[in-house]
């Protein structure tokens, strides 16, 4: 082998109530990352592409060199690789862009090695990589890498469970063109809880997981939108949030959640129809307040990444 | 009709981690309570067996009569009725016998006056009664109403939901014989818990609803000891818990957790010969430490609160 190529998806975090507990991935867009062995040990950047600039070319502060090097590791590989990332998603937007990149490099030079990590073993250096964007959170990497929607209880691959996907559950999202650093919609959250709203956030999270088994959307919309602690906090980082909430139900979509820290919206949709209408519908929110906006349908990944090409010598 | 009997079990609430919002109903033991008409308007106790003579006779402040009292309103009904509470279960014990009482309560003058209201409408009647005793929660008023394993978001009977019994779940009992006021239970609770309790709790909680889903039983023990939250706050006051949780896991059970508000701890096993082991390792704990103690096996009750006997005139 001599090259690999990976896809990473987008993905969206929380969905609403599920705060750092759980994800899901989308079919489109993502991250496309592409390994070639290197002179140079340890894991380089050849080259990234779709990033306008602002992506470290450090392979120490860059999430897919650290994650990619976590896998050269584990596998206990001396050889060196170098990275070509063309960024699909962009950064700080709440689609999971440092965790597609993290683990399309996992899966990328796992591939270009010839497979010697399964896929439960990725999820360390996936998570190694994520880190140094936002610390040890599954959230995001778990969906990134297994597919569909993840409930992440802890780091551990046996910590993570898949869920079936409900029936015609399809997405819209739309990402209004501001920046909203992870780091600052973490700083905006409150460090206690009153016990009353714990109480409510898991009568919610649990109504949501019983919505998904029973494929029930439009109670698994309810309760994704039932978060009481985690939306208050962070609702005036996102610009539109309420306009666009208003909008996208009036065009059918049965709720809409911030994705992970924002400022992406995602609108539920009982089918790829309606989320038509929904994107239509948001990219208007977003013209009357004067901020340009990028917007799209999109459905459940059962995949999640998924190696693309696999070069021989 | 000139009388109607129902049988109405007792409850363990919480399940662990669920605190507030899960509960589930056992085959043994209940309160029977026997409804006739009387030329005493309102509800009235006629007489009331096995309390020790330690529930209050006044009307105004027991719990079946006041749940009574709410079904005769809201079936319209100007009638007297008398109640004969045969008490199967303590008070104080964290087996919902407030509960017990007024939904047994509730259901029996609703077979009286020939089954004015639904099952569903019993319930605001039911958390009338059991809200002098504790206020409004559903915790051990639904799974007592409905049967089975219930999830409450809510005091309305829209937001209850019946979850799956997963497929060998056997539970062992024990009840120490010393009594925690559900007041004092509530007290020592934080008012407020740090975000990071939330995330755990949540986790654990959705955990917990999909092993359920699942038919994972050891997932489902295991989640419903994760709690982060209750259990520490009220451990000092369960005698013989951490003793109680070893014997109970020695002897087969997959896990301990405290029944409501305590002091009855319930173990969760695979199967009632398990569950019978248990019960014996769990009365030889009490016994080593002096405290006297009720140990019994039980399953989860499909039906819940049933009527007995309806006698014509």
């Amino acid at each position: 082998m001599n090259k690999a190529v990976a896809f990473a998806p987008a993905t969206v975090a929380n969905i609403g109530v599920g705060f750092d507990i759980l994800g899901l991935a989308l079919d489109n867009p993502g991250d496309t990352i592409s390994a070639e062995f290197s002179d140079t040990p340890g894991v380089t950047v050849a080259g990234i592409e779709g990033d306008g600039g602002k992506l470290p070319r450090d392979p120490n502060k860059n999430t897919a060199c650290v994650a990619g090097l976590s896998v050269l590791r584990a596998a206990g590989s001396t050889q060196g690789v170098a990275l070509t990332i063309q960024k699909g998603l962009p950064a700080a937007s709440g689609l999971g862009s440092s965790a597609a990149s993290a683990v399309g490099a996992a899966v990328a030079v796992n591939a270009l090695l010839g497979e010697p990590l399964t896929r439960d073993q990725l999820l360390a250096p996936s998570l190694d990589g994520e880190a140094i964007a936002s610390g040890y959170h599954a959230d995001n990497v778990a969906p990134c890498l297994f597919g569909g929607i993840t409930l992440s209880y802890g780091i551990e691959a046996h910590q993570i469970e898949r869920l079936p996907i409900p029936r015609g559950l399809s997405l819209a999202l739309v990402t209004p063109h501001v920046e909203v650093a992870t780091a600052m919609a973490r700083a905006v959250l409150p460090k206690e809880i009153p016990l009353k709203s714990m109480v409510k956030q898991t009568g919610s999270v649990a109504r949501l997981i019983r919505a998904i088994y029973t494929d029930d959307l439009e109670s698994m919309a309810a309760a994704m939108e039932a978060d009481v602690v985690v939306e208050p906090a962070r609702a005036h980082l996102m610009p539109g949030l309420f306009e666009a909430r208003r909008a996208a139900k009036a065009a059918g979509a049965l709720a809409l959640v911030i994705s992970g820290a924002g400022p992406t919206l995602c609108a539920v949709c009982a089918s790829h129809e309606t989320a038509l209408q929904v994107v239509s519908a948001l990219e208007m929110v977003y013209a009357e307040l004067g901020l340009g906006c990028t917007a799209r349908a999109a459905s459940v990944s059962e995949q999640g990444s998924s190696v693309q090409v696999s070069e021989g010598a």
